[in-house]
Parts: structure tokens; C-alpha cells; sequence
């Protein structure tokens, strides 16, 4: 069994306001996070893949396939986007780290191919903050 | 002459667009970047200020009032904001890092003590694209 | 559950040398890092906790409150420090990595709120050497 | 019980093909890898061990000791080598990242002293594709 | 007049060993480095523009033309290649990082369009060495 | 003309604190930094050499050669010790990042090879704040 991990990265706009809160609660909770205009980041995502190489490849999996899956079901949604508005599978949730994390693996699942298991996602929202899922 | 450079952080959402032109004439030349929902970057600043070190305490001069001016006159007005809209000497302009360089060289160059002078202003965007001034 | 990661700086001087040993020993078992004047190094430390979000923030635990925890027990006590003698909870125990990330941990783990969990403590004495421990 | 890491570097050169393969089809699987000419990296290798430390010396095992084991087993074997051509510990594999980081765990683990134990292997390909072993 | 940098990479195998000499005088000069089965290197390419922002765009010039121009001159032709044997504009010289940088910059210099000037190109051959040049 | 530069480390302790003033103004003046018992970094030093490369070899300079004058004058010095004790060329003067780095010229600058110019010396203290001198 080894693991398999590519890096990827997006550029996202994205803020801390719970709706269901006054603005004085939301700045209170999340401070600056909560500037009603928005911030943004460079996020660094990192993907896991484990399993066996393939004898004839030596390959877990082609990292430039896993690459192009990356980009199509999860940085093409994400990248230059606006979290909190632009992205369908993150509408009715805090677009804290965390719960984007959990997000990303629910969408890449599905179209891990069979012979491999998805391990593990790590987000990076900066150089010293990261949040690390692996599925439960 | 010795050189001393303070290395700080921002995190900022923008848009690239020019509000004389059509939607889709932004679209053409930003691309992404025009994305009328902002986007976001993890901002790295570096500031280097240039002068002989003064003997007695063998300092070009003291790095820790050096980043706390950095950070009051530059990092608390763009920290957690949207540059087109939050940050009063941005105003009127377009938000690339280009001009976001020279805008920051200009608000810091009255706060560099007169012993001292400003040298050169870095700023990566990501960690692939950056833009340097020497305010001239 | 996820997990999530906060990284923080300190500077700190020490040496590794077992006081019931001879110089010579010392020096033979710890070679440069035995230097009696002392050296030093920039660690960087990297603190995981554990757990569910909450649904109304989408956090874990707010990253500036685990920040301001770090800081105040850990990172005041040793940063600008020689590690040998300013730092109470070192006293009696050689400074090596390993027994820093320890005691670390030890010093931590009672600030850590009830709703997370401590799940691990990673220190980089150079970017080439880092030991990590889970508390077990 | 903590985990030690140290870090190591080599160059070297590498393609990917299947010898049993046309050129056509390792083109079409390997793509740019299959190059006949060879392509190269600099690979970034980490070696953790876990254990106790010692608390005569505060050490899981001296990292200068565990460097040069990882030297002389490892690094030598690869560094500055085609590692198709030149690495006995290679001949009749695929020279992929995912077979590399697991017969550098099998050179390595008979040299592991008997008070420690191989923890994980890691190994960079580039900055953003990292193979990692934990010996199963 | 500001300066933007783009960062670019490619992967390539090269050795260090002038055809006019013998094997021995190879080794002694370039040891490691001149291993006839090759090694290879992750190089990093840095490439500076300067001029004047365009009021209009915000842009000195377009950072993904940059990285267009850069990609289809310089990477399509390096990545993945034996510098020595499959790079037509290096036939004839050592593959030293030294000449690769000036044969870069002979080779983008038409390629810049005419309202910016290429100012420099920084190649890393490794974390630790790095060459640059300023077209003079 | 090409610029060449070479990354190397050291660790050091060093406290900075002006002998002829009293304690009080030490901590009012320097901080943390002024702590009796010493406090110390990872320093990373980046020496870049300047000049036209030998048409024979490709080489400005063997890059193994610099990296030798480099550990022998300045390394083997600075390495493990403290700066305001152990090394020579420090005594008398405050151990600033700023001092060192015009040090460390003066120290280099009479062994470098004639065919070569000695261009910059660049002395990381922390990630965030560096130096820089071209001897002048």
C-alpha cells in the first residue's frame, strides 16, 4: 500500500457570516473574517490516493489523470470564484475551512477510480492555517 | 549601505475590471479575473529600506518599528479587505498587483524615518507571479 | 471529524550536553551541539487538534483563539529563550527536539478546550530535522 | 513514543517505459516521461523513525547517525545516477516514485538500529507529487 | 517602471562533460556531474519584465501571455528533454546552469513584446544554487 | 555577465546588547532580543559571485569549490556557536544581522578567486526578515 499525493492550488474569495446572526454577532465571532465585502486566499489543496502500483506502470495511478479530476470536479468550481456565491456544493453552509475540506472530499469521491481509495484532503487557507479530512 | 527587508502578509478579495468597458470585453482580456464575485490571494509584501547601521546599536533600524509602520499605514487598510472597494487609495484605479505596488510605495514613503530610505517594494500575488517597484 | 493545524514561530538558544557527563564526552556524544557558549535555532511548531465543527460557525475551534493559546503557554515561555535555563518546564531534562515536543504537549494539553481534542504536536528544529509526537 | 524525521536530497535522471511496450504505447501511457533521452528531478527524501528517547541524551537516535546511514545506504546509491541504468536496487522495476520509495524503505530497513523502528518513508518527485511508504 | 516576474518549471536530464576531454578529465572536473548515463534536476525559471503599467488594464503586460510566451519558447523545449541532446539551441555548449540562463534569454528575447523590456532570468538548478542574467 | 549564488545554513546564539549601556536601556532598546541568557536562529546566507563563464567548462566557478571557501571561512565559524563570544571577527561589534552581514563580506571577499567578483551577500535571520550588502 503506498500513497499518492498531488498538490493543487486556487484563488478564492469567500467571508464568515452566519445569515442568521446581526452583523454585531457575526463581527464579534469571526472579526475581520466577517468584512461584508469579502477576502480572499490562495488555497493550497493537497489530495491522497493509496493502494497498489500497477506491476506493468509502476503507477498507484496516473498523477496526471488524478490531476485533470482535480481540476474538473474540484479547482475549475473553485478557483477565481467566490465561495460563499459561485459554488453550488458549498450553498446553505459556513464557508470556514473546514466544512470546505469535507465539501471537496464529498465531490471528488465519486470519481476516484475503483482500484484506488481516496485517503485523505488537505487545505491550506494560508501558509499556517490547514485543515486535514479523511472521510470520517 | 546595507539593505533590511521585512517580509509581511495580507489577505485580500478583487476583481480585474474595467468599469468603462462591457462584461464581455472584460471577460475577454481578465478572463477569471473578472469575475464580477471577486476572488482572493494570500498577499506577500516585502518592504526593504536602505541605510547605514547606526553603531551604537548596530541597526539599520529597528525591524520591529519598521514592521509595525508596515503594518499600521499598509496591512490594517488591505487585511481582510476588498481592494476595489475597502481600501481609500485604490480608488479609481484597477486592482493589479502592478499598480497595488506602487500605491503601497506611495503611502508608505512618508512614514520612512528620514534617516533611512525606501528601497523597493515586492509583492507576490501567488507564489508564481510577483512585482517588484524602486519608485521610479 | 477533521483536523486542524496552527503554525507558530519561536527563536530560542540551547545546548545538549548531560551535566553528569565530562566535556569530553559530551562533546564526543553531541559533538558541536555541545558548544558550552550556547547555540541556536528559529523552530517552527505545528499544533493539530481534532474534532466536529459547529454547525453555526463551521469552525473547529476559532484558529485566533488557538493561536492566542499557543502563544500565551507555549510561545512567550520560549521564544527569545535559552531553552536550558529560562524555560521552568525544560529544567532537569536535556533540550533535545524530542523532549521539547514532549513537553510541549504536556504544557498544552490542559488549555486545550473540552469540545476538541489535542491530536498532535510537530516541531522543526531546521527545516531538515523535525520530530512529531501524538501523546502516547 | 516520538517520530524523528530527517530530510535528505538527490538528483537524478529516470524515464518511464515498459520494456515489453512499443514506443508508441509508452508514449501513449507515460506521455513526456517515456522520453528515450532521459528527464530528471531533484527528489526530496524523508525517513522518520519512531521510539523512545534515550534520557541519558534526550535522543530517539542521533539524527547526524541516521543522516548518514540514509548517505551512505541511499543517497549514494542515487544521487548524480540514472536510476534505470546505474541503481542495482532498480534493475527490472519501473523507475515510478511509488516502486522508488518502496525499495528505498527495503535498502534502508536493515540498517535501522534495533532500538528504533522505520516509521514512513516520503519522497517528493517534485514539489507537487510526493510518494509515501509506511513499509505494508 | 515596474518589474513582474512570472515563475515557471521544468524537469529535465542533463551531465557536465566537455566531448574534448578525456573521461578522467571529466570526472576530476565535474565529478558526480559528469556521469555519462546523466542525472537531472527540477529547474525553476524566473523571468523578469519591467515598464510601465498600461492605466487602462492595471497590467504591464498580461501575466498569462507571459506565462504563454514563456511555456511554448522556453518549457515546451526544456521540460522533460536531455538538455544535451535534445535542445537544439544548447547544441554545441556545456549544459551549465550559467549557459542555459544566457541561451534562455537569446532564445525569449524576440518573443518580449515591444512596449515591455525583458530585465532578467533567474534559473534554480537547485534549492541552493541559482544563476542569473541580465542580458549583458 | 552572470550572477551565481549559493545558499548555505547556520545556527547560532547571540543576544543583542550594547555592553556600555545598562540593562534597562537594553530591554527598552532591543526586547526580547536583549535577553542575557541568549537566544539564536537558523540563518540562511546567500553569497552570489559575479563574472563570465569559462567557455571550456560552462562554469562562472565550480559551484562546489564556492560552496568549500564558503563552509571554510564563514561556516565553519558561525555554525554552532555563539556570535558574540565564539567568533573573532565579531568581537566589539553588536552582533546585528545587519553587522554580520558586512562581516561575513569582509571575511569572504579576500578569498574569492580573481577571475570572479564577489556581488552580494544576503543573510536570512528569520523567513520574514533578511539582509542584504554588495560591499559598498
Amino acid at each position: 500500500m503506498v500513497y499518492l499525493t498531488r498538490v493543487e492550488h486556487f484563488n478564492a474569495a469567500h467571508k464568515l457570516a452566519n445569515p442568521n446572526w446581526s452583523k454585531e454577532k457575526n463581527e464579534e465571532v469571526f472579526g475581520l473574517c466577517s468584512n461584508e465585502n469579502w477576502h480572499g486566499h490562495n488555497y493550497e489543496l493537497l489530495v491522497t490516493i493509496k493502494g497498489k502500483p500497477d506491476p506493468e506502470t509502476g503507477f498507484l495511478f496516473d498523477v496526471k489523470k488524478l490531476s485533470t479530476i482535480i481540476k474538473t470536479v474540484i479547482i475549475d468550481k473553485l478557483d477565481h470564484k467566490n465561495l460563499n456565491i459561485d459554488v453550488p456544493f458549498m450553498q446553505g453552509k459556513m464557508c470556514s475551512t473546514e466544512n470546505l475540506v469535507v465539501a471537496i472530499w464529498d465531490q471528488l469521491l465519486p470519481h476516484i477510480p475503483m482500484n484506488v481509495q481516496l485517503h485523505c484532503i488537505k487545505l491550506y487557507e494560508t501558509q499556517r492555517i490547514f485543515v486535514t479530512y479523511y472521510g470520517e
